[in-house]
């Protein structure tokens, strides 16, 4: 809607578009529905997208203007807007200062508020964007509605005959779910500032909106308490944020529509605190801030939820954090408590008992409903993942699910608000493809439409044991894009080759607007191999991925101190060369297809001619000599794959046997090796399959 | 040396290991002097390297600990470096907290005391370096010196046999001068912190120690001012940093031992300070802060010298920022006065004819004599431009050179302190090589060396016209390490290819280190073709590099709204190729090799088949429809190449005229076009001679 105060010039041209697009030929489109419409590279894909006929082209000048009245926020959204247009298209020019009041405008604005002086889950994020040949009009009922706009304007931007323009197109958006959040763990590698701030650039993409911070656990506190100063003076390494930093990453995430949630979680993960504060603890001493991820926590020390100045404590500190993260949600774990300290406490137990307490779960019901009218008291609602839930608890605190969407449907049934987060943990290092697929409420789902309502979205992971500031960008993306597009699209959006097709497209303008995910790894590699000639290590990189969290802790047992230097590391999850040789080996058995056939024997010897340089450098380097058997097995892959080409070339069925010791090898090579597994296994047995029966 | 207050577990260990020492086989080691020694990449070279027999092998764990007090300074500077080191060997580890006091210590620091608590020319910048098979040895009388020896131990590391190590060695080192500087130009295009700490991070690994920030020019005012805010609030467009940042910035060099020198340039470059304040100006309006760079200038305000409200303003201001900024050293600018807005206000002529000056130089002069009580009324010593040398000043302000060795060599001569610049300025897109061997004070200096002494050092200038956050660091690195091997090591230190094979070792360290002056223009890359799949355009990146800054100005006429997202901004200056290419060519010449031949075929091979792809690309997109004809001339000249080896190889000679039509061809792809020029074409053009005159 137009607001009623916009000016009058601004307001005829709005109109004036308004009507043209009156006139043209109107396309529903859904993704990936090519035959009508130019492919759109939205990601998240709208609620409704209409294409009309033409396009708005891009000039030198690009003139953005407001119709009515708008704040400094969206000021600075428009100036960074036309920064990363500005890199995009060749030509275009910004114009902020001497542009005439008669010019026509590219892009008019119009939004009817600012939003929320604090954002809330119930903030409009709606927005309409009407591209036609003559100019393009956003409009949307809060700043961060049109924040949504202009991510998809930018993301409509082609190249085409040496000119950007967009298409015409009438896109009328809003997401599926509030919460569309993602959480990252800042304690057990910390992240600096900039990382969090290329985050926050991403999120801002995918139209998440909820950055869920995870700031202290056993490893480490994070976060600078002027009320408990030891917390991190003691307990954090030296490796925290300051209340002035904290403060700048709200502001940095709200000039972005992007609200703050923080994590301190309790009563257990709180080695760090008791460190710092033993008065705190259930009497276990914590010698050292550990630096182990699991071995270490039967030893960690809990808090003693029996003890008033506990309560005391944390009273004061969520006063003093509330303030400096004035969201309404207030996280407090909850997770893991393992309770063996308040099993050997002599105190705890008379308490236990004096309270008719028969298990650690009970105790921390009591601990719940001792902290929730605290966090009333400074204007929180409770979020806490599954082990919160209980009935002694109202329904008004919020569960985030990492047991998966059965916990959290069987929450919603209750009455319980919840969010997913089981299926989305970036470093079970799944498919993109596999995440975007999980639906926090599945079409088949049981719960009435009243309790589908209690789940109001989800969250996707980034938990730290295996990242560092040089990876973390590679293992959030743009893997986190796919989610993103399930918690804000329709249900019905399942089409996973476009999926893919516009993660691609994506995957390149977030490296433009800052983020790292493609040339973090190309630099690890460099780096691994001592030089820029990295052609070797490249081929054999782009076919393999990192496995899961729970192998690679299994097989290394990593902690603090690893250096996450090596091949793992220097890969990514659901690497495009997936895709694409599968697509490949479809072709050469389905069309007989003469380029996917060279496309696939071109990678096979790609990967046979780098094998001796890797073998020489795993001879040579500590970085690189867990990954020697698997240079091998590649080598002895892309075998398979050339003598597979070779009999369905010929038209000639191998010697008997041939298959069983292809099958043999793709199954020997399953096994864990270098924390890391190829993802073309699939796609080589049926290449070999399809060989064994050529005629 | 050991400080008196050394634990006496720590000093006994530190007095065998230099007994060991003494048992060495010693030998003197100069710069690519590879017979003698291993080739070491300590860059810049030290002063005196000695290398011994064996090696130290860095095992799981590292442990380093202080012989004697140490600072918190020093403590996190020694955190980064293990940061660090683990990411550079696999399986070292740091032990930060479970060492005993009898587990022997794989690096002990002697460090005499912390240096100056502002940190001044006069710091104590060396140290000394002992590795032998036991251990490491480090002693400095400063934090500082012991920080530049915690360099050298990381560039002392090379893996082998899969195992870190150090080769046995002693390096005695110091700098040649006290001032080792890099300007950076953040007006013209704005850098936002990260890109200031991480160019203090490359500085650091270079041992540059003064960071000479450019804060104020025409186009904006970067520093916030609480006692005149309208200079950041008009004339900043929002670009600009708080106090909160600068002091930040501040403590980030000091941590890493650079001192930040601040430049305000005044009574010239001021448009933004008479934008903010017209009463400070010379009677001329500034409607506008300029975003031109040339064009505008005639237009600009000056300062007017005449005013007793001038030097009010800047002694208030001058105090305000000298307590920001401690360094004893300020920089006022000077360069470039006009002096037209002079000419045409009654009142400074009147004041001038009073005065009895006759030209604006006169002016200038005044204005610096009533500026230099004001700084060292503050504690500041003056440092400006050429310009300020001025027979009226006295001689305790000091002159940065931009006009050359010349003008700096008689300011030296006339008694004034003064360091170089002329040669380092990075925009000039010289190679290393060149910027390398020019010296502040050549071997054949006509000064006394009374007058060489008034010669302190140089500064690389990076001015920011044709750069922004996702160039800056490919314009920086690793050409501006060349300099500060120049400004480091001794005068006899110009061994090219031994400095150029350093080079290349410390530009990967600097990417580990953070820096993206690799990851960076193939990330530009990346977005220029909108695929990961950059064969075409990296094979042609490899052998490009920009045109010098005024070719490019003279071109295109960039201001601060040109995107700098083209061929041009994707490629570097002097990139290895250009060298490479030039020993190919003679191998193949002086030593028929038929390596180096096939290396030159599959270059020539691979620009022919990029045209096709690039030239498709040219039509397509905006950003690169200026580089169609630079792509058509590339495959041109792999035909120029491919040819002549095909005379070579047959040993006939080609026909009459083939020479002079080649040599037309280099001649004219010489000319300019999309802002780049080919690196290769003397290397071509000797090897069509050679063809030519082959039998």
């Amino acid at each position: 809607m137009i607001p009623d105060n916009s000016r009058c010039v601004r307001k005829s041209r709005v109109l004036q578009g308004a009507l043209t697009i009156a006139a043209l030929t109107i396309v529903i489109v859904q993704p990936g529905n090519a035959l009508q419409a130019p492919k759109l590279s939205v990601m998240p894909w709208p609620k409704s997208v209409e294409t009309g006929q033409g396009e708005y082209k891009l000039d030198g000048y690009f003139r953005a203007g407001f119709s009515g009245a708008h704040d400094a926020r969206l000021d600075k959204a428009l100036n960074r807007f036309i920064v990363r247009l500005n890199l995009q298209c060749g030509g275009v020019r910004r114009t902020q200062y001497d542009a005439k009041d008669s010019d026509p405008l590219s892009l008019t604005l119009s939004v009817a508020g600012p939003g929320g002086a604090v954002q809330g889950i119930d903030e409009d994020e709606s927005y309409k964007l009407n591209v036609t040949s003559s100019g393009v009009a956003l409009r949307a009922a809060t700043d961060v509605g049109a924040m949504h706009g202009l991510e998809s304007f930018l993301q409509l931007v082609t190249m085409r005959d040496g000119a950007c323009s967009l298409p015409a197109v009438t896109i009328d958006d809003a997401p599926r779910f509030v919460w569309r959040g993602f959480e990252l763990d800042v304690v057990r590698h910390f992240e600096p500032i900039s990382v969090i701030e290329r985050t926050l650039d991403g999120m801002a993409v995918a139209k998440l909106n909820v950055f869920h911070w995870h700031l202290s656990d056993d490893q480490g506190f994070r976060a600078e308490s002027k009320k408990f100063p030891r917390l991190t003076e003691n307990a954090s390494l030296g490796q925290f944020y300051t209340q002035d930093e904290l403060r700048h990453i709200v502001a940095y995430a709200r000039a972005r529509g992007i609200r703050v949630m923080p994590e301190f979680d309790v009563p257990g993960h709180t080695a760090s605190w008791v460190y710092a504060y033993p008065e705190l603890g259930d009497g276990r001493t914590v010698r050292r801030i550990p630096q182990e991820f699991q071995e270490y926590e039967t030893n960690q020390g809990e808090l003693d939820p029996t003890k008033e100045s506990t309560y005391k404590f944390l009273d004061t500190f969520i006063g003093e954090m509330g303030e400096i993260f004035p969201d309404a949600y207030f996280h407090i774990g909850g997770d893991e408590v393992d309770g063996s300290g308040w099993k050997t406490s002599a105190s705890i137990q008379e308490f236990m008992q004096k309270k008719g307490f028969k298990t650690k779960d009970d105790l921390q019901a009591y601990f719940n409903q001792r902290l929730l009218p605290i966090l009333q008291k400074h204007g929180k609602k409770m979020v806490g993942w599954d082990e919160v839930l209980n009935p002694a608890l109202p329904k008004d605190i919020m569960v985030q699910s990492w047991r998966g969407e059965e916990s959290l449907s069987a929450g919603a049934a209750q009455g319980y608000t919840g969010i997913l987060s089981a299926p989305y943990y970036l470093d079970g290092q799944k498919t993109s493809e596999e995440m975007f697929l999980a639906d926090p409420i599945p079409a088949d789902t049981k719960l009435t439409p009243e309790q589908q309502s209690k789940i109001i979205g989800g969250e996707v992971c980034m938990w730290a044991e295996q990242i560092f500031p040089g990876t973390a960008d590679s293992r959030i993306w743009p893997r986190t894009v796919a989610v993103a597009e399930r918690f804000w699209s329709p249900q019905s959006d399942r089409d996973v080759a476009d999926m893919y097709r516009r993660l691609r497209v994506v995957s390149l303008e977030l490296e433009d607007a800052g983020l790292t995910h493609i040339s973090g790894p190309a630099k690890l590699r460099r780096s691994i191999v001592g030089s820029t000639h990295t052609g070797a290590i490249d081929a054999m990189a782009s076919v393999t991925e990192p496995v899961s969290f729970g192998d690679r802790e299994d097989a290394q047992h990593t902690d603090a101190l690893t250096p996450l230097n090596g091949l793992a590391d220097a890969v990514v999850a659901d690497p495009p060369a997936r895709q694409e040789i599968a697509a490949e080996v479809d072709a050469v058995m389905n069309e007989h297809s003469k380029a996917a056939e060279a496309a696939l024997r071109e990678r096979f010897l790609a990967w046979q001619q780098a094998a001796p340089e890797l073998l020489a450098l795993a001879q040579k380097s500590g970085r690189f000599s867990n990954a020697g058997p698997r240079v091998e097995q590649l080598a002895a892959l892309a075998a398979v794959g050339l003598e597979s080409l070779a009999y369905i070339d010929a038209h000639t069925a191998p010697p008997a046997g041939w298959l069983n010791k292809q099958k043999a090898l793709l199954k020997n090579v399953e096994q864990p090796g270098a924390y890391v597994r190829f993802v073309f296994l699939p796609a080589l047995g049926k290449l070999a399959e399809s060989a064994a029966t050529s005629r």
